[in-house]
């Protein structure tokens, strides 16, 4: 009785972790897609807002960090909860450096918006969007244990990357033909890298995960 | 008795994580050094061998992942040791993208092996060797529990920002002077950012070291 009831209590734990990862995910992709907003509308405050509120990302995976060691030291648990736990402690810090890239984004985007407009933006608000929906997925993947779910976003990586690849090249145009445009292409250069690295964070967590399901390590094997 | 040996094996286990955490670290130390003698000596066949290499760094990580756990799981440790435990497995990730980010270098050099060179490398190296102490030190400050350690290696994260971002600058006066510059100046601009992120993994152990020696958190109040 005494057992069922630790592990009851154990089980509601873990449903509890997977919910705060979920809910600092949906931090991070409202982060994300504000970040972008921000650049399109040309929208100081927003991007400020978004500066701020880099620290509660951080609080989050500071508290869910504890948490995750409070379970291990006081529930012992084994095999496929201790693997959950310890992969837990890995993507919130995934996540977490998914905030500071956000908020790198938006501090150039604060210095973009004392400067004219360089071009309309497609690609980087359709690069962010990939990327927002490979965190999304990336977690969904995660809580649910679907390893074909994360397979799907390590596939789509190679898309963010090629968009990365194409902005690059075109800012590069730019630079060229009128030397004043380098200062804001660099800039744009910058958030294109930005929303590249959360896509990779995305697809390492992707990974941990195919990693957690299938019991042997996948990790490395995904080009 | 039995609780003492008991005791034992474990400070003696927790001596071999450190010293494989050492191992894997010199590994990728190595890695960094030999991707930039690679692009200096135009030496492909050095670069084929980091890509090759790779591998053992990822071997490297999933071993020192399962130890972890099984320490997890069979010691059940408290306190610090716990904290000590689950940092390690962060560790590795981080080091585990060091080696990714090495095998990315280790491609652009064969690239650009294939094409005459640009220009005498000066930064790039130098920016390399930071990395690469900073790595060390890190990994030192991990093992020996060294804060004021770990804090220097946050400081001298900046020097690496600042040299990358010197490195791109001058890379953009060659690609708008001279057009046909373009794709190995952006391979060469690719791998100082390849660097940079080695230095910011480099940072975030030594956060995690300052955060594991003082108790509470300070990974996010050093800019």
């Amino acid at each position: 009785m005494e057992r069922e009831h630790i592990s009851m209590v154990f089980d509601s734990e873990l449903s509890q972790l997977r919910q705060s990862i979920l809910i600092m995910g949906g931090k991070v992709e409202l982060m994300i897609a504000n970040s972008i907003k921000a650049l399109i509308d040309r929208d100081t405050a927003l991007a400020d807002r978004i500066i701020a509120f880099d620290h509660e990302i951080n609080a989050a995976e500071i508290a869910i960090d504890e948490r995750c060691l409070e379970m291990l030291a006081l529930r012992q648990p084994a095999a496929r909860d201790l693997r959950f736990i310890t992969i837990a402690l890995k993507i919130v810090t995934d996540l977490e450096r998914m905030g500071d890239q956000c908020a790198n984004i938006a501090k150039r985007v604060c210095e973009l918006n004392e400067e004219p407009p360089l071009k309309p933006y497609i690609d980087i608000p359709r690069m962010a969007h990939w990327a927002e929906v490979m965190v999304k997925e990336a977690l969904d993947a995660f809580v649910r244990g679907d390893s074909e779910l994360a397979v799907k976003v390590c596939k789509d990586d190679s898309f963010v990357d090629d968009l990365n690849i194409q902005i690059q090249r075109e800012l590069l145009t730019f630079m060229i033909e009128d030397p004043t445009t380098i200062s804001r292409a660099l800039k744009l250069n910058y958030i294109s890298k930005s929303l590249e690295r959360i896509a990779d964070h995305a697809t390492n967590i992707a990974e941990m995960v195919i990693f957690m399901v299938k019991g042997k390590d996948i990790r490395h094997t995904i080009a």
